[in-house]
């Protein structure tokens, strides 16, 4: 529910199961610049289409993933749009000539669907495989996860590449376009000591989100590492109140402490008013 | 969201508009007992039929409703059920003669779809003037507002039966039968100093509604008159989180005081360890 973990745990889980889609489809769609590539996924889902998974991928990962898994994305392609439609029959071949006719007029120069299985499952290995793929073109790698309204996304990734050149380090984008979550790949190397640069730049990257009208994170959470952020988003009583909620479901300080909220310990100096956890005003927290 | 105000306001509300149904047919269906309508509305909702409405008389009611307004409810009915069926043409045309297939295998003696419109707002006329038109058989009537399990339908409202007799006061059941919802039309003289008495029935009705795994309230809420039955249905634990929980959103105790939760003021003597509200505290709550 999006608590991480501090407002309780979970004793008993009911599970709504959903039918299987009668047909899938999974399309690719080759674009000479990121920008129009963006147009196109803004375009599909103001079109009132709705993938299961719209999946973004950039000249960097695109070459990782092709050195790694060779999914045969087309050559020249400075991004590689993923389309995922299911549903009924009838409905999924209309929405599939809709979203070729939309990724053409923005400028794609190739647009396919998977004719097999196969197929799909190896456009797809590209894109699942992307991250240990980066292995090929970079030791280290530190990955961000922002969100940003779907309009912004042109915008927002032109900041990155500005912000790559300006940190001096390769920035790779591969993430869920359809929900406007992203996943830059800040590729470093940790035995030249660039560590500290990149996650200087990991930081910046985040900053360019939230100025976009975006948040702290698309899908994978706060916990620790992005706790000291928090008062960027987040008022002095929004978090004075998120402390207050936290302490009603666990006036014990039990629930996965340390986590979510800055701290002293984490971050020196926080925000007033609200209070030190529990734990780490006893010194406990330390152990975590 | 169910906070019945204690948690905050809402200075901004998005709707989402769904497309009106293609298809809307209103069914009655008139049985010689209860029973068989309690068991007619458990085998629909079984079959996996989803009606936007499945609403329930007793006979009582179905009086009332005729004095009042007409309707022409089925004589020698001792409950009418309307079902209201919306969607696709050819799904709620199925689903009609699903619904009067079951009702007919329950008991039901008359069956019926409203033909035009005006047949559609007729039926409708005298569930919804139900309780205006119980001023023609009592004059004063205390309306409850339980909820148990669709399948304890039958059993409460025979408890509901018993609880009428022993009181010695009427009692009209109109209701959700859809969802479980139980309006019990507690029917008394106030000016012949039946009051209490009605009060202490609507009270055991609750209370055999809780014993059938139901709860306090269906749609109506807590506020202020089933503030002091929350005790029965929630632990102290229960009760200390929800007031931690208010205090979280609401730490001056502003929004809607003196509400939801038990008060000594309201209730006497409450359960501990939550502590009495801040305005009750300083006696301000009595404004209200």
């Amino acid at each position: 529910v999006g608590s991480e973990g501090t407002l309780g745990i979970a004793t008993e889980i009911t599970l709504r199961i959903v039918r299987s889609p009668e047909t899938v489809a999974t399309q690719l769609a080759a674009f000479r610049s990121i920008d129009e590539a963006g147009e196109a996924v803004s375009a599909i889902v103001s079109a009132g289409i709705l993938p299961a998974a719209i999946e973004m991928m950039d000249r960097l990962t695109i070459d990782a993933a092709e050195q790694a898994f060779h999914p045969g994305y087309p050559e020249g392609a400075e991004s590689v749009v993923l389309v995922e439609l299911d549903g009924v029959a009838v409905q999924v071949e209309e929405d599939v000539t809709a979203v070729e006719r939309i990724c053409r007029v923005c400028g794609a120069f190739e647009v396919r669907v998977a004719q097999d299985e196969a197929e799909r499952a190896l456009l797809w290995l590209g894109r699942k495989g992307a991250f240990p793929a980066m292995g090929r073109i970079s030791p280290d790698y530190y990955v961000q996860d922002g969100v940003v309204p779907r309009t912004k996304l042109p915008a927002v990734l032109r900041r990155i590449d500005e912000l790559s050149v300006e940190h001096g380090l390769r920035v790779g984008n591969v993430f869920h376009a359809g929900d406007g979550n992203l996943h830059p790949l800040v590729l470093y190397d940790a035995a030249k000591g660039e560590a500290e640069r990149a996650k200087a730049l990991a930081e910046e990257i985040l900053a360019a989100c939230l100025d976009a009208g975006g948040a702290l994170t698309g899908e994978h959470g706060v916990g620790v590492d992005k706790a000291c952020s928090m008062p960027k988003m987040f008022s002095e009583r929004d978090l004075a109140t998120f402390e207050r909620l936290r302490r009603a479901f666990d006036p014990d300080g039990i629930a996965n402490p340390g986590k979510v909220l800055p701290t002293p310990r984490l971050c020196g100096e926080v925000p007033g008013p609200y209070r030190m956890h529990p734990l780490e005003r006893i010194g406990v927290a330390e152990r975590f």
